[in-house]
């Protein structure tokens, strides 16, 4: 049996936290043996970064700063956890991953792409994931829920809407581009639907 | 009056880090605006990066990991701190910078020395010291110095001396590569005896 790299993403508020659990559930009740994580973050230091990051004080960061802190975030994550992981043949599944930081820095911030693939190759030592399931919504929709449902407000959340439309359009672009590993889930369902369409895709990768 | 920004290199216990307060001294003593700053750290966010850096429980740390926290750190400060006062005329001082990352991560660590030198150029937007004094030491000095005298030992100095010795020979080729920027000092002088040469050096560099 052989590991398998499964990321989640999309725009913030697209529901593809809600989908991990159930997810990793499901593939449990398979036999398989599956470790979720979610970025930044997963590692004892890489937490540090996360918290780094996140705190509402740190408002002066700079957003070249803030890609350097998410890359380093996910190096410790590749190499302490993903990495061995997938070579003892366990299902890893992440909530977001360096198509997060194309999506949102390359794309929303509007840094050199080629420079951002670079640095991503040099952050994951060039592991990609095996599967990338798009929870696709509307950038107004996706701030919305942010702000009326769960999940706590946090600096993240203040971009402008402006911006998260260009983070949207560059996961559309990053989908296909690699269309082999992605697959595209409408995220304005119900979280139930979403799951289904979750478990189909992953069943037809498995066998 | 322009801004002028100098850094001071060199391996791990050269003493440079007590030639900076005397350097400022004598800078404000001629009427400058001096500010100093330390690498890594300077910004209330690089700080945070910088306790993530050093601190001992952090063992596990990929030096991947390791790189994009230090430029992390460097892309706040050039941002924060560094080209607004040089944009107001002030002298800069840092103890440490790019070279740094250049010296024990690309020679000492073998990472690709292109690809460092581009990481370099991200994280400081291009910005390159006017002057940078290299404060010359062997390697089994300088670790020898560390352990005995002042200063905490930290996680940075548990690497091997062989790792010491090649930051050593990449301090000497970069000195080389851009002559006109560096002045290379004799570290196992006094301390009274470095900052008389730092002196003298900084005082022809602003005639």
């Amino acid at each position: 049996m052989t590991g398998l790299f499964i990321t989640l993403e999309g725009p913030d508020g697209c529901g593809k936290s809600t989908q991990v659990a159930p997810l990793a559930d499901y593939l449990r009740s398979k036999g398989r043996t599956v470790f979720t994580t979610r970025e930044p973050g997963g590692t004892a230091i890489s937490d540090q970064v996360r918290q780094i990051i996140m705190a509402m004080k740190n408002t002066t960061m700079h957003p070249r700063t803030e890609l350097l802190l998410f890359l380093s975030a996910r190096a410790q994550l590749v190499e302490e956890v993903i990495r061995p992981r997938l070579a003892a043949g366990e299902i890893v599944i992440s909530d977001r991953y360096a198509d997060s930081t194309m999506a949102y820095q390359g794309y929303g911030h509007g840094y050199d792409r080629d420079l951002v693939a670079r640095l991503l190759d040099f952050a994951t030592g060039g592991l990609k994931p095996d599967l990338t399931l798009l929870l696709d919504i509307d950038a107004e929709e996706g701030l919305r829920r942010r702000q009326s449902g769960g999940g706590e407000w946090n600096r993240m959340d203040a971009y402008q809407l402006e911006f998260h439309r260009r983070v949207r359009a560059g996961y559309h672009e990053l989908a296909s581009q690699e269309a082999y590993r992605w697959i595209t889930l409408d995220g304005s369902q119900t979280p139930e639907m979403v799951q289904l369409a979750i478990r189909q895709a992953v069943d037809s990768r498995l066998s």
